[in-house]
C-alpha cells in the first residue's frame, strides 16, 4: 500500500475547521454566563503584536486551501479576509470546508513529487516537504493559537475539543 | 516514488524540538532585561488549568518518542517527567532528539500499515491514520502552545522561530 497525500490533508483539515464550530458554540456559552459580547473574542489576542482570533481562523482556512491547491496543481479560489463578526468566522470555516469537499484521492496523485511554491518563496518545494515542513505545522500553529485565546479568556474548551474523530481500527 | 513516513517523522520533529533551544535563549535574554528570574516561565500557564511550559515540552518530547517508537514497531524507552528548572528542559529536549537519531528510514518500512496503539486507546489505528488524526495534531498542539506561553509573557519569539528550516529546491 502506497501513501496518498489526500489523507494527511482534506479529511483532517475538513475534522479540524468543523471542530472549531464547537468552539464558537462554548465562546458564546461563556459570553451568555459572563454576560459579555462574545464579539470582543472575536478581537482577542495572546500579545498585542499577534493576530486575534479571527486573523488565526482566516489563516487556518487559507492554510488548508493553499496546501490541496498547491499539491494538486489546482488554482485556488481567492477569498478575501472580510470577516469581523463570529457569524462571519462560520462562514468562511464553511466556505473553507466546502472548497476541501471538491477534491479527490485522484487529485493528489503524485502530490509528494509536485513542485509547490507561494510567491513568498525563494523556490519550490517537493510536495512531500512542503505539506510536512510548512503546511501541516502551520495550520496547527494557527488553529491551536485560535484555540487558545479562547482558553486564556475562560471558554470551556479542552483537549478533546482539539484532538477529534480518531479512527480506531475495529477491535 | 512512495512515501516513507520517516520524513513526516524524525527529521520533523528533531529540527522543531532543536528549534525550541533557540526560544528558551530569547525566555533568558527577556528574563535578564527585565529582571525576574526566568525560571518562573518554565511554570506558566494560559490559564489556570493548564499544563505548564515545562509540561508541555514533556508533552512534545513524548510524542515524538512515541509517534516514532509505535510506527516502527519498537519499545520506547521510559522517561520520567522529573524537570523543574530550564537547564532540565534543555536536557530532556536533547534525550528526546538522541532518541530520534536511532531511527532510519528503513525502520519505518511499512510503518503507514501498522497498528499503532496507546493503552488509553480503545483499539488501534492504522499508522497512518495514528500519525495524521494524533501524532502531528498532538505535537503541534503542546509545541504551539508551549510558544504561546512564551509569547504570552512577553518573550521575544516570533513565527520564524516556529517554522523553520524549510527544504526548497534548488532554484
Amino acid at each position: 500500500m502506497s501513501v496518498n497525500l489526500y489523507d494527511a490533508t482534506v479529511p483532517i483539515f475538513t475534522k479540524h475547521l468543523t471542530g472549531v464550530s464547537k468552539w464558537l458554540d462554548k465562546a458564546v456559552a461563556h459570553a451568555e454566563a459572563k454576560k459579555y459580547d462574545v464579539e470582543i473574542l472575536m478581537n482577542a489576542r495572546l500579545a498585542p503584536d499577534q493576530y486575534p482570533f479571527i486573523k488565526q481562523i482566516q489563516a487556518v482556512c487559507d492554510q488548508s486551501k493553499y496546501t490541496c491547491a498547491r499539491l494538486t496543481g489546482k488554482e485556488p479560489p481567492s477569498v478575501p479576509d472580510t470577516e469581523k463578526t463570529l457569524a462571519e468566522v462560520r462562514a468562511r470555516l464553511a466556505t473553507a470546508i466546502a472548497y476541501l469537499a471538491t477534491f479527490t484521492r485522484e487529485d493528489f496523485a503524485g502530490a509528494e513529487e509536485r513542485a509547490c511554491k507561494h510567491t513568498w518563496m525563494p523556490s519550490a518545494m517537493r510536495g512531500g516537504d512542503y505539506l510536512d515542513h510548512f503546511c501541516l505545522p502551520n495550520f496547527h500553529f494557527h488553529l491551536t493559537t485560535a484555540y487558545q485565546i479562547l482558553r486564556h479568556n475562560g471558554v470551556d474548551v479542552g483537549k478533546n475539543d482539539y484532538i477529534v474523530d480518531l479512527p480506531f481500527q475495529k477491535a
